[in-house]
């Protein structure tokens, strides 16, 4: 497999199966190319709200404003240059603010194969 | 395992081993917290380079300035926001530029059991 290389114009952003809140996610690299990672940007609208079961090790990158995520009643945040890393088997609530957010997103193994 | 926020603060960075570039890994997730990926920030000095055989899939994400990743005689330069997914198995050259570099990266599987 070659390196590749994304960038956020290369996303066609599509709601995630099972919710509909304003929430999207672009695959760009995931089981059709063969790896064992995927890898996607997120994008999500303003004052989204999503709970949700993590089925898979998900680390999410801020790339532009802020996303929260709620875990065992304990809220982090996280903005520009910063990770939230959202192991297998945790139930958490994806909060988006007044602006908005997009990130970048790695999971293992394929998130769209274990939802 | 407890979802997890890291920012580059959080970051104790160290020279790579077995090379001597200005190029430094912190990682802030890793066989140490018992999940599957590797989670961490890297820091290119300027004007670096550094040849090393890709020996996980390592999906770095440019936050700060641009990386640059020579591989099969073609180079892909990302900046802010950009992602290069570099395979298991690629023999690759990475060179920062005048500004250097910071950035995030996701290792499937660990990448400092597998150097």
């Amino acid at each position: 497999m070659k390196v590749l290389r994304f960038e956020p114009a290369d996303a066609r952003f599509e709601r995630s199966p099972g919710q509909d809140a304003d929430i999207f996610a672009a695959n760009l690299a995931d089981q059709q190319q063969g790896g064992p990672v995927t890898v996607g940007y997120g994008r999500y609208g303003p004052n989204q709200v999503l709970k949700t079961n993590i089925v898979v090790d998900d680390v999410m990158v801020v790339l532009e404003e802020r996303v929260s995520v709620e875990a065992d009643g304990e809220t982090l945040t996280a903005g520009p240059g910063e990770i939230i890393y959202m192991p297998k088997g945790n139930a958490v609530v994806l909060r988006s603010h007044a602006e908005g957010a997009l990130t970048a997103y790695v999971t293992y193994p394929h998130w769209s194969e274990a939802e």
